[in-house]
């Protein structure tokens, strides 16, 4: 949001309550979305992905792994998590005509998620293109992808100077009020800081930063 | 349904409640699911596309057309449905490990808009492939689309073949006990039968068939 606020886009924010386990990000959505005076920000409810479940992050009969990286795509994976958020994206920068959607994939410190690879966006991109009334009118949407291709350690860097709200985002899988520092997500993140050089603001729950 | 029975494939159901107007259809969908025996069937509640409206199918201030087919892409057209649609379809085949999603998708007698277009279909395809951990493992779900290049007639002459129960279909965009024949999407039914050699079993308000 920091980014898309820097190249001078008017924010509209979209956030997806698809029975997560971390619901918490619902919140740090809502306060980075007023932290940056958005225009309009709208929560999305999908219990459908809950309902099917297959993932980690969304049943409560599989475990959030904590020991670290692997070469696998890990149990967190949420079955076509990120084709149906865009797609969602894509209807809604129709009715609204946006110019662009931003998604903050990563594809080099990250879980080996498939859907945050730019190959899998370039087809979606494609898909928009040839689905909708205004791509195919010849006024594209275009999905920008800013971070996919930095290390965790520049994500930090560049918001640190865009004065990005760090202290109100959150990334562990848990949710707990406290991050658990153990996750991969939580290791993702604070690899970056400390690569970066710079102290993760939010509360974690003993000493692994 | 008739065709992919036909196929040998186990069948399982997939309805959108996505605020149409012929919300009827949600119960036509129930009775042909029943009657092919499937093994699971679920509607999806998508309350977004409603909320955003931008179409005559989802909003109460838009009209439905009765003055037949143009060369525009009509007010019907809903922001990016079908991309919507394969998205939640593809979540579920990778949960349940399906072969195959049948989509009855039609680029010939049609009302123009571009999510039925078997180019946006590939992309999509592709997008699934790419995106998914079943697709990047090599074990692909096909999106099948049998119809797309048929006229309404030879979809209506196969359907009378493999015994498909018109009687308990719904094509009417006005969603009434009796459908109203002068829509589009009755025009096109009404068409196919006609062209076909065949009565249309459902009711309809005037004496259009």
């Amino acid at each position: 949001m920091g980014i898309a606020r820097a190249e001078g886009y008017e924010l509209l924010a979209l956030t997806f309550d698809y029975g997560q386990r971390h619901k918490i990000e619902l919140e740090s959505a809502r306060k980075v979305a007023e932290h940056y005076g958005v225009k309009d920000h709208r929560v999305v409810k999908l219990d459908f992905l809950r309902d099917i479940g297959g993932s980690a992050l969304t049943s409560d009969e599989l475990s959030v792994p904590t020991e670290g990286l692997t070469d696998e795509i890990p149990i967190t994976y949420v079955p076509g998590r990120n084709l149906l958020f865009l797609s969602i994206a894509s209807s809604y920068a129709e009715v609204v005509d946006a110019d662009a959607i931003f998604m903050g994939v990563n594809a080099l410190d990250y879980s080996g998620y498939p859907d945050c690879r730019p190959e899998f966006i370039e087809s979606v991109q494609t898909a928009i293109e040839r689905g909708t009334k205004k791509g195919v009118e010849g006024h594209q949407t275009v999905i920008e992808i800013p971070l996919v291709h930095w290390t965790k350690a520049e994500i930090i860097r560049r918001g640190m100077e865009l004065e990005v709200p760090y202290e109100l985002t959150t990334s562990c899988y848990q949710g707990a009020a406290e991050a658990c520092g153990t996750c991969d997500s939580c290791r993702l993140r604070l690899k970056g800081f400390a690569e970066a050089g710079y102290t993760d603001p939010i509360p974690y729950k003993s000493e692994e930063q």
